[in-house]
């Protein structure tokens, strides 16, 4: 990975992979986590620079580990 | 780990227990990462919500993965 922002893509990625895995709309995922469901998008497309709290809200919100999002495939 | 943030504590934890491995200094970290030594030392203290790519910077300074500084014990 050599992109400068390469862990938001892999987080993005996680986050959409597990999300649609759980049969979760965005909105669905926003609610449970608590943030709003422009925002949940916004970082599946790793436009934002997410920060680790919310990270940390996602991950519970689908009952998964902040690493687990993390790992490089 | 029942904590709010409980996140945050374990990147502290991992970024202290990898730099001191490497015996470098906060300072150094900071250099090496392109980021305020003061800052450095906020995130070791767990106070900063630190975002995803300051994490991956950190991370990158260190020579390891960000996944890995997320790795419950």
């Amino acid at each position: 990975m050599k992109s400068k922002h390469a862990a938001r893509g892999i987080f993005a990625a996680h986050l959409r992979r597990i999300r649609l895995g759980k049969e979760l709309s965005q909105e669905d995922l926003a609610e449970l986590a608590n943030l709003h469901r422009t925002y949940v998008g916004s970082v599946e497309r790793a436009e934002r620079n997410v920060s680790i709290d919310n990270m940390e809200r996602l991950a519970k919100a689908l009952g998964c580990h902040i690493a687990e999002l993390l790992k490089e495939d």
